[in-house]
Order: C-alpha cells, then sequence, then structure tokens
C-alpha cells in the first residue's frame, strides 16, 4: 500500500493548501483551445511537473478534428450611450464560448436569439457554448434582460476562431510494473468553480503525494479538455490502452452532495471494485450508481471500440445541484471540508487500485504451516486473531481466479488487511504475485 | 416497427370483428381430427389466406404416430322410452371426444364407468377425451346424472375410427431476412370459447394485419391439435428450426383473467425479454411465470431436443379458471375489452420482436460527432434530450453483444424509442445490422 | 435412493445406541497421535469394521510433517505436602495435549507461564494443545488457581514424545461406480462429548446402515486427528482424490444448537446443493453458511491445491457455544434428540448424495408418449398428478446441463420424488444416467 496516499487519507491540509490554486483558476477564460486553457496549465505546473502537448487544428481524432483555437478580449452589448449591459469583462460566463467576432448595431428583436438567460433563475448568468456550430451569443441574468429597451444596442464580441493548437497536459508517475492507470479532469470550463477547479485541485493534491511513492502501476494525470481532449489523448495514445488497468474521471469534487461513483461501462471492472470497497468507507452517504453513456470524459474512454475500465468521481453529478453551469457555481459553492473528503477518496481508490493484485499460493496443497514461519500463534486451542484470518482468506482464494479486491468481497475484510497479509504470506515465500498482463485481463473476463 | 401493428394496439376494432367468426366456430365439433377442424379452418380461411396440411393416419411422428381419424354423426343414451337424457346434439361436449362407436341396452351400473360428471359443479359438463385409448364415454351435468334410474338405457355412438388424416394449416408471411418466428394456436377443442376460439381469433386478428407489413422475420401462424398437432409440424419442418428466433403459443385470451405469460423452457429467450419489455406497459397486472412442462404445445417446442426460444401468452392459464374445459367455457365468459387487450398484447410483442436486433457501431472509439449529422442539438451546456440519449445508448451497447431488448432492459428507456434510435443511426452510416444468424444465437448463448 | 438410510431418518434409536459408545470413549485422553486414539478405535471398531493405517513419525505431509508420538501416564501440580492441586487423572484435559516431560519444583512465578485458566468462566478447565512447539502446560479451573499459594510446587508430567505414529481408521463402502464420497471426522480431541465425540457416534450410526445397502459411490469414513489426519490421509489418497464427487466432514453434533452446514470453498458444489435441498425439510431452523477458510479439516480438503466439494454438518459450529474446547463440553451438554436430529440429517445428505445423477432424455424430441408405457393416465382433459409432473420435469431437464438436484432446485419438487420419477424413466428406456466421469465435472463446472 501507498503509504503518503494513506496520510492524505487522514488530513485536510491538502485541501486547504487548494484554495489559493482554485481561486488564481477561478477568473481566467477557459475554453476548450485558448490561452485560457495555457494560463490555467502554468498555475497548475507551479505545483506540479506537467508535460505539455500542443496538438494543431485539424488534426484528425477519430470521427472528430482539433477544432480552430479560440481567443477572446472583449465582449458586450451596450447602449446608445456606450453603457455596457452585458460586459465580457465582469464575468466571463457572458460570452458563449467559442463565439465569433461580431461588430453590429442591432435592435433588441434581431439580438434577442442570441441571448440566453434563466427566467427561473433571474439572478443567475447561464453557461453556454457553441463549439462545433460557427454562432454567436451572450448569456446573462434575466433579471437583466427584463430591463432591456428595444435597442438599438451595439454589440461587439472582439474574438479570434483561427488555427491553432489545442492544449493538454500530463503528469506520469512511473511505476513498478507494465501496467498503467489514468487520471482524467477536464479544463475547459471558464469562471465555474465545483466544475472544474475542484476536480483539477484534487488530481493536483493526490499526484503530489503519489511523486513521492513507488507505485506499482504507472500512473498518468492528464488536464485537458472535455470530450475533444479526451479523444485526442486516445488518439495519441492508442498504443498503450490496453495496458491501463484502472482509471477515473474526476470533477465536481468540491460542493456538498453526497461522493457519487458512477460505473464503468461494463460496471464490474476493478475500478467498480475499488469503489465498492472504498467509498462506503470514507462515506455512508457515498453513492455508486450505474454507467449510462451521458456524462464527462468517461463517455470516451467507455465507447465501445475502447471500452476501458474507467469510471467517474465526483460529489454532486453532472446537472444534479441547481448551481451547475451557472454563475452560482463559484469559489462559495465549495467547502474545504467536501474537497478534504474528495481527495480522501480520490486517494483511496488510487491507493487501492495502485495494491490490487492476484497471487499465487505455492503451497496450496492442505494449508501451509504459517507457525512454522512466525505467522501464527503456536498455543492451539483458541480461534485465531485478525490478521491470521486475512493469511487463511489469501492463502484460499489466491489460486489464479482472485485478486485482493476479489478477496476483500468474500472476506469481508479490510483491503488494508489483506494486503499487508498479502505482503507477509509474499515475505514468507508462500504466495507470489502474478504477472499483471494476462492473468489481470482474464480476472476482467470472469468478473 | 411494424405500423399496422402499432395501430393494433390502440384499437378494439379488431376484438369486436373477431366475435363473428367465434360465433360461427363456437358449435363445430372439433377434436384433434377429423371434419370439424376443417370447418373450423374453413371459416378461418375466410379471413386468411391458409395452406392445408393433411397427414396421413399411422405416420411417425417422433415417439408418436398420427392416429385415426375420428368423426361423429350422433350420439345418445335414452331411457326405454326413448327419451334422450344425454344428447350430442344438444352440446358436443357430452361426448368423450374419439370415443369409438357404441349401440347397446346399458343398466346403470354398466354405464357408469362411462360416465363423466363434475359433482362440485352439478350444472357444468366437462371435457374428456380418449385420445390414445380405444374407449368411450359421456360427459353430462351432474345434476342429469342424479336423475338416472336403474336402467336400462338405450347407449349408442355413431362415430367412425378410421384411417384418415390429420388435418393443420399455417398463414406464412415472408420476411425481409432469413430468421423465422412462430406463433401456434390449438384447434382441437370442441364448443368451448376462450379455449381455444379466443386464441385463434386473436391469431386471425394480428395475421391480417401483418400480411401488410414487410417484416423483418418470416412469421408463421400455425393453426392445428394439441400435442400430435405441434408434433407433427415440428417433424415436418424440422429442417428450418434453427432459423426459428422467436414463437409464442398462444390460447385462452379472451376471459378475465389477467394477461399471462409463460418463459420458454431456458427463461432468458428473446421472445421471454420482448414479454418482460412488452406486457408490464399493456397491463400493470399482466403476470410472467416460469416454465413448467406441462401446458399447451410449448411442451412440445421447448423439449430438450428442439429448446426453442418460444413461450407461451394467455390470460387465466391452462386449468386456472373455473369454467375451464367445461360447458362453461362459453362465449359468455369472454368479452372485447379482453380479447382487444390481449390482441394489443400479442401485436406489440410481435412488433418488438420483428424490430429486435443486434446493431454494430460503425465508429466505436469515442462517440461519433452527432451534431454534424442534424441528430443532436448544436449550443451546449444542457442535458440532451430522450432521443439523443437513446442515440447515445444504442452507439454504447451495439457491440456484438447486446441486441435492442438488451439495451432496452439496461438503459431502461422504451423500445420504441431506442427501435427509432437505432434506424437513425442505421441512416446515419453509424451503425449496421448485424446479420441474425450466428450473432443472435451468440447473443443466446450470453444471456 | 437408499431405503436402509431412509428408515434411520425416521428413527431415534440409533441416537439412543450411540450413547453407551460415547460413555466409553469420553474418559480416553485422546491426542493426534498416541494410544488414546488407538483406543478410541478399538471402541468404533466393535461397531464397525476399520482398516487402520500407522503413518511413522517424520513421514512428509505436504508442507508439514507426520510429528513425533505423543503418550501421557500421569501429570500434577502438588503442593509441599504433596497434595495433588491440579491432577491430570481427575481430568485429562488437565495437561495441555502434547506436553512434554517436565519434573520439577517451581514458585508460583515461574509456574505461572504454564498455566491456562479462564477467567470468566471459573469453574470450567479449558482445552489446549502445543502440538508444534516443544512446551508443557497445565490447564485448570480458574477458581482453583485463585486458591494457589506462593509456592514452591512439585510440577510432574510424566509423558512421552517420541519417534512412532500417527493414527487413523477408514471403513470403505464400495460403490457400484466409479465415483466416490468422504466423512471425515476428527478423533483427536480428548475429554470433550460434543467436540467429537458425537460425531464419531453419527458416523458409526450412519455408516452401520449404508454398509447393507449397494450404494452408487464408493463411501469412506475416515476417522482421524483434525488437520495432519486430514492432511495424511489427503497426501496417501491423492490419486483418487478426483474421483470424489461430495464430502462432509462432520462432528459437534449432539448440542441444542441448529443444524449448520458450511458450504465448500465454491460454494455451488453438489454437496452444497443437496444440503440446500436437504435441510430445511429436517429443521426449519437449520442453517446454511459460507465457507471461510478457519474451521475443521474442511479447510484441507477445500485448500486451494484440492478444491473439493466437501462442506462441513455440525449443530452449533467451532468456537460458537460457550463450553466449546472447555470441561462444560461433557456428556451432559448432549441430547439424544439433537443427535437423532444429525443422524437424520446425515442420512439423508448421504442419501441424495448417492442417488443424484445427471441423465439422458432418450426421446428429447418432443414429449414421449408416456401413456403408451403406462406412465400416464389415458383420459385426458384433467391436469396430471405429481408424479406425472415430476416424469415431464425429469424429462425436460435430462439434457445434459442438469443433475437431479438441478431438476429439485428448479421445480421444488421433492428429490425423492424425482428420483423415483428418474428410475421408472430409466425402467422405460427413455432416460439413461449419465456416466459420472466427465458430465459431474461439466455439471460442476457450470455451476
Amino acid at each position: 500500500m501507498l503509504g503518503r496516499l494513506r496520510s492524505l487519507e487522514g488530513s485536510a491540509a491538502a485541501a486547504r493548501e487548494a484554495w489559493p490554486l482554485m481561486e488564481a483558476m477561478y477568473p481566467v477564460c477557459r475554453s476548450i483551445t485558448g490561452d485560457g486553457v495555457r494560463q490555467t496549465l502554468d498555475l497548475v505546473q507551479r505545483a506540479l511537473p506537467l508535460e505539455r502537448s500542443e496538438v494543431p487544428t485539424g488534426t484528425v481524432v477519430f470521427d472528430w478534428e482539433v477544432p480552430k483555437e479560440w481567443n477572446i478580449r472583449d465582449a458586450y452589448v451596450a447602449d446608445t450611450e456606450g453603457r455596457r449591459l452585458v460586459d465580457f469583462h465582469a464575468h466571463n460566463l457572458h460570452v458563449v464560448s467559442y463565439s465569433v467576432p461580431v461588430r453590429r448595431s442591432m435592435t433588441l428583436e434581431e439580438l434577442k436569439p442570441h441571448l440566453y438567460s434563466l427566467p427561473e433563475r433571474p439572478d443567475w448568468i447561464p453557461y453556454r457554448t457553441t463549439y462545433y456550430r460557427e454562432h454567436w451569443g451572450f448569456c446573462l441574468k434575466h433579471r437583466d434582460l427584463e430591463r432591456f429597451g428595444a435597442g438599438p444596442f451595439e454589440v461587439v464580441i472582439d474574438s479570434t476562431l483561427a488555427p491553432g493548437t489545442l492544449t493538454y497536459a500530463e503528469c506520469t508517475i512511473p511505476g513498478r510494473t507494465a501496467g498503467e492507470a489514468i487520471i482524467y479532469t477536464h479544463t475547459c470550463h471558464p469562471s465555474l468553480a465545483n466544475d472544474n477547479l475542484s476536480g483539477i485541485a484534487a488530481a493536483v493534491a493526490v499526484a503530489q503525494e503519489l511523486r513521492d511513492e513507488h507505485p506499482r502501476l504507472t500512473w498518468r494525470f492528464v488536464f485537458g479538455p472535455g470530450t475533444i481532449g479526451s479523444l485526442t489523448w486516445l488518439s495519441r495514445n492508442e498504443h498503450r490502452l490496453k495496458r491501463i488497468k484502472a482509471g477515473l474521471t474526476v470533477g465536481l469534487l468540491g460542493d456538498g452532495g453526497p461522493l457519487t461513483y458512477k460505473r464503468s461501462r461494463r460496471g464490474d471492472r476493478v475500478t467498480d471494485r475499488a469503489a465498492q470497497q472504498v467509498l462506503p468507507r470514507i462515506s455512508p452517504s457515498a453513492r455508486l450508481v450505474d454507467f449510462e453513456p451521458y456524462g464527462y470524459d468517461e463517455r470516451q474512454f467507455c465507447s465501445p471500440g475502447f471500452d476501458l475500465p474507467v469510471g467517474r468521481l465526483t460529489r454532486s453529478p453532472n446537472g444534479k445541484y441547481p448551481e451547475y453551469h451557472t454563475s452560482a457555481d463559484n469559489l462559495e459553492l465549495l467547502k474545504p471540508e467536501y474537497l478534504a473528503e474528495s481527495i480522501r477518496a480520490l486517494a483511496a481508490m488510487i491507493a487501492v487500485l495502485d495494491a490490487n493484485r492476484a497471487l499465487r499460493n505455492l503451497s496450496p496443497k492442505g494449508e501451509p504451516r504459517l507457525g512454522k514461519r512466525g505467522l501464527y500463534g503456536s498455543v492451539g486451542g483458541t480461534a485465531p486473531g485478525e490478521f491470521e484470518h486475512a493469511l487463511l482468506w489469501v492463502l484460499s482464494l489466491s489460486d489464479g481466479d482472485h485478486d485482493l479486491l476479489a478477496i476483500a468481497e468474500r472476506s469481508g475484510l479490510d483491503f488494508g488487511l489483506l494486503a499487508r497479509a498479502a505482503a507477509a504470506l509474499e515475505d514468507a515465500g508462500l504466495a507470489r504475485t502474478i504477472e499483471q498482463d494476462g492473468p489481470a485481463l482474464k480476472l476482467e473476463a470472469r468478473a
């Protein structure tokens, strides 16, 4: 097991340390491409070494292609006196992301099809995008919209949509075996805090600690835009997908909703089974929900052509809290204790996934003599203790058909206790880890 | 999906139109062979083109052989004054079906072993048969039996049991693929209405509409006697059994009991899964019950040497309503609204079974761009609608391991919605139907 | 089915007859080796012919070796006046089993690490062993220990721990087929009644009756010490393990706890399925519990290198009744009615396991004509009786994938009724028993 990660489980310090990073990232106007993404990754890079990738516009990515790069300098709707009624500099949600440039005088009637507001939430600005259709628009509080006169208005969007690059970054923590795992978090949302500065911050917190461990698997923390970012990463890493043993998309980790794990497409993969072991012990209100093909980047990792063992960890899921995709998803929505619990859950899942493996009992005919190896009390007549039970369970099920998670599921014993028993049996020469490639796939196939 | 069948789902006209046919069939004295069967098929043939088969007595049918043909002209028990105490012409249930000829004077004591009545239902005539033992008998109201004196009685059965043929008929509606399906309904019961004029009438109503469709599967509606009829059909169609993808025996469809589907022998075949999707939506009181080897002709289709995906659709099952196999199972027991619901259920099951298929996602690596194909809204930021969800589910599970029924089971979405999504994806070139032979069997094997 | 065993199910005589044997065995000082074991087997041999095995000290048994043989003549702790404060002759639990010889004067302080008592049960003598570490000790009532002065004490254990043999015995009842089954009961406990004179007595009672049958399987009743005894038997019988179709370790069968069946390691083997059919019918309070790797000799039979279909039958399990492994586990704890129920359960499980088999329907296409073979009523129109239902179920599922237990599970019919139906079908030439080797394994693999 990974000791430093365990320490994370017990501490709220990482959550408190995450606040300045989130505060610095909040005002930046991110989108799926552009300088806002690069500025965000600059901030992350102060905490975590990142390898950056810039992928040119037009690069074919499966059924998609990398879009033009979007950058924006200014945007507003002004009245005839020049007063800005909607001003990008007041809140970067005011402009529909990927809006093409516009500079025009328009009546309200002409402008209306380009205005987005929430009548049922008149004080919140909605978040809208137009990545794949050349279009422009403004988002605003419905209360402000109601005050608009008939116009005319001066409508300006000073943006650029032009060939450039899509930017993503990853922090790779090398492992001792050929197996790999991935943590993906999206970086494309402008001034929205829970979605997804919280995910970025939690990933950074855990990756920082994991860098000082010697994990079994190679862990890749990827920071990229939603949909096109994960597709791009997948297209550039197709050769290594067969080595991916586990994975998570993470985000929406700072709000007050319960920890929510969304299962991978098959629903019985190692990541799903780890969540079942870990999350109820972190929080009794944690929920595990079944896969559905709508959501965040797990959609791409779990598409049938990849079908990777990738689940999703959030608190409130997408669309399931009122402030979702509005200006009310700001830093005040988040609390350190929620983020701390999320970090503990993420760290614990990584620790279990990294320690999980199948062993081979090297003395499978009858029980081996644990006593002569110092693993068992010598005066008989009373029942064995918890650790001795764990030794017996690991021996019993180390037959090539069960990994440590399966032993935890069947025995009801704590995964960490079983991992310590497994290590003791390996030290005593009574068991041996089965190499991941092949057997792991066999285990997956059986599950 | 089959549009005309859907229209059946919404209309009671078919049930009302069925009444004259049932009224015409009711008085005919049917048995497993003989002119009563032929007269019945003549009546059906007015509504539906039928291919008739006449199979000679003595033809070997697996462990059985086609019996002699039975016909009857008259039968009675008369007192010494010539008064008919039991008269075949009053009710054709009065004679035990397949009774050999008799013309004799007998005392009550001699006659008693040949008399069948229901002491607990003294006003009902029971229904009895003696197909496979040369025997004769009369069925009568227990109240009438109690009035019998000591005799002697003139006992006459003017029947013929002689070499002839067994008669069955089928209406074949050709499909676009090599797959086939069967609807079997028994035609051997004399004046019993629910069992099984209702089944004949429902099959006719649905077949009439299906003839105007272009179904995917070839549908065979078979009208034949119980047990020996299905055995005979099976023995003459053994070469095509491997093409049968689904099937139902139908009967007892006009009474007030809840819709009842009896699963096929394996219990997880496509017909069983269609019933699970369809019937609870037709009626909340619909029941699905497990296979057992007693019942109607599903016994033969599901025998281990055939093991076909054939379930059974009834309302009250055999033996589970008081009037079963008595003179009280007459046309007054039936109601148009019950038959209409049964017709809706049968039509809906056929529509689902015909539309069910597995597709192959042709763009399985990541999600394809639905927006550029006009299948998805272009302004992002809000959740997709129901149809878009259906598109994502079909794409996600069109991997060769799931048919549309499996996608309905997993997603909870309506089968019809998913079928429309599948068609849209095929039109857009994003998915392709997997040919039935082979993959369907693979799907069955996995289930 | 085995008729004499069925008679056991209905009689309490066997339990009453077991009492004198248990009374004779009770005072003998058994251990895992030594003359106490031989005396015990001499007593058993009066009731049951046994084949004895003597395996020399030092014989390698997988990861273990046969230990030195232990015998004891006397042991005591006496005060300076020679009064015995602890006396082996008063109760043979007083000496820790396998204690090495000692003859010394000691203070209480020196003696204390060698004394075992139960403060929470001050009137009971605990049972302790030191088989695999050269050590010695006394067990005593805590109340007595509290009266000890400071000493000095004369401490004597007149034992021998020297090269010799390990003794076990078996009674083999030859079967008609190549399949085998095993009943193992441990013989190593000194004056403890439930654990395990009750198990020995129950095994003897059932084996006596089974000897007069002609079972299908060869049944081996093995009487040997715990752990090292089953390991030794396994090491000397490895060539025949592949023929073992079922098995039980039995013990703790005379107390008032509910019948408790512990499943085999895989949990779905034929023995487990027989227990599910049998035990709830013997007693509504019977419990089936999942395998865990701690317990009695099922640990060895179920170790992953053997993975045999061996469960365990007890009443209260090890460690789950207060008197367990103390002097309070004496003959007064047991009652004939409890032992009688245990014997019924053991006999019934053996009868079902012996009768269980898969059949092949020899007329699988459609139903065969049962009527012409005298297996079915000839007048049709009413539902078949229970035996006819059983015939139909056996025919339906005799496809190579279901044994009689599977048919009982699916049909809900009584196993004995199905076994009679199977025999009738075999007599009529409609079904044939599938030979055990191969198909049985195939059935296991599917379960």
